[in-house]
């Protein structure tokens, strides 16, 4: 039998994988929607079944700091790293329940290009936490942290293009307000997996 | 004379009672304008009045814990819980101030229905922190952070039931922007309270 | 050659005071663009260049402080003010795009109003960051944080009157909501003011 010298330290990685697994989940459901349109009643239940997940997953982490004396990195880093992550999926929840009630059931090419976007920003961070177990190799976690800021940029290009293009159609204001929430909803998306970068970054810094 | 071993913990939970029933008051106070519809000059100014003593009761919290080498739970928990039973209020003063510039003078059925809701969730707050002192019974404490819960999710659910029902209705756009604010303005209010009922639970969890 | 005991102390508030200058240049430059009106697509990637140099001062605090096991104060105090510094900037960077965005070309009173506002508390913020070196005079401290309360609620009164004002007018909603938005911006910088003045308030207390 071999010996574990921090068993706990190895759950840590687990259950950040186990998030980052649920949360790609979500993102990849996220972006069936947009592709079909479909964001009826059935499918923000099934949302909803995400959101639940990913906070279970968020619990179990918290759970297991709280019961833990040694931490793979700061304590105050995994705490906002799990209450990051869930963020993400509470934000899909909030924007999938939106276009539910504002009766959007057009297909929207940008809607199809930001789901992409958070799916490979939400793809980056997957791989991100999975190489944080092995701090020696720096590398790919470093280039996934850019590619993750690359794509906030792009985002944040894309939302000002469609609100302007959504300007000079002088749009009825009631469907500016809406569409201006939903692509403001999916640019938080992209900041928050930035931050989560962010934090990712940090926790480099320190153990550097 | 009796022998206090540790007289600051005591203070700590005396304060926040305080607090709870500043906040409490403030509370009453806006389901009030809310069933008389009148969130006039006059009432803004006493709903300030409201907020400044709730800003003086976290003043006191914080200058408490910055004095404090011992303290009855983690000190930043104190410090979450201190900064966000103060949002409260300011989202209370801020909504009061909003409905007063927008001229609103109709007394809404929604709204009374949300400063019940405010008003039931600030009354288990108030609970849950009073029962803090005596960590052996739990029960209590998890009931009223589970009714805390409930609130937001009806919150939640009626906010999107108003701004469905004022979208049937092909509403005048600045009017559906005013509504669309304060709605969001109250529902931010039981979010907050979630977020204190996440703390006090996270307080439970530590000490368990 | 003096000894110097903690070289890194100083380096602290070498690298704030650097940061202080740079949002001072940028609520400069942004007051020029409120005088001018002219928010063009040139004038957008000079505001560019100075939310980069704060980004890069940011950067440079949080390796420093990474770096330092002995600080001028607390570790997490530095980290919240380096942090929300950098708010400021981005904030002001993200006004000035939005205006660009919006093809807002006019000059606006109450947009130069709230740029001198700005420029005031910034320009307060920077007396109270230099005077962190000499804890013994904590007045001119504790004096500048409360010019920047009161600008800031100046600007919240302001904010409140022109959006009074604007719906008198019974404007057109989209533009409403442009300036509604734009407005809200340039208060949410005061905020952010507030908000660093309350943890350079908060460093004095705990040093106290």
């Amino acid at each position: 039998m071999a010996f574990q010298l921090f068993p706990k330290e190895d759950k840590f990685f687990e259950l950040f994988d186990k998030q980052a697994e649920s949360i790609l989940k979500t993102s990849l459901f996220f972006k069936e929607l947009a592709l079909s349109g479909k964001f009826d009643d059935v499918n923000v239940l099934k949302m909803h079944d995400f959101e639940h997940e990913c906070d279970v997953n968020t619990h179990d982490i918290i759970e297991l700091l709280n019961k833990s004396f040694i931490t793979p990195f700061d304590r105050e880093d995994i705490h906002q790293l799990a209450h990051e992550l869930d963020d993400i999926v509470d934000m899909l929840y909030s924007i999938t329940k939106r276009i539910n009630l504002y009766k959007i059931q057009e297909i929207n090419a940008d809607l199809i290009q930001f789901s992409d976007y958070i799916e490979q920003a939400v793809t980056s961070l997957a791989k991100a936490l999975r190489c944080l177990r092995k701090l020696k190799n720096v590398r790919p976690i470093i280039d996934s942290c850019i590619e993750v800021n690359k794509l906030e940029n792009l985002g944040d290009q894309l939302k000002d293009a469609i609100i302007g293009k959504l300007l000079e159609g002088n749009p009825e204001p009631i469907l500016f307000i809406k569409w201006k929430e939903i692509f403001e909803g999916t640019e938080t998306v992209l900041d928050i997996c930035e931050d989560v970068a962010n934090v990712i970054e940090s926790i480099l810094v320190k153990q550097g």
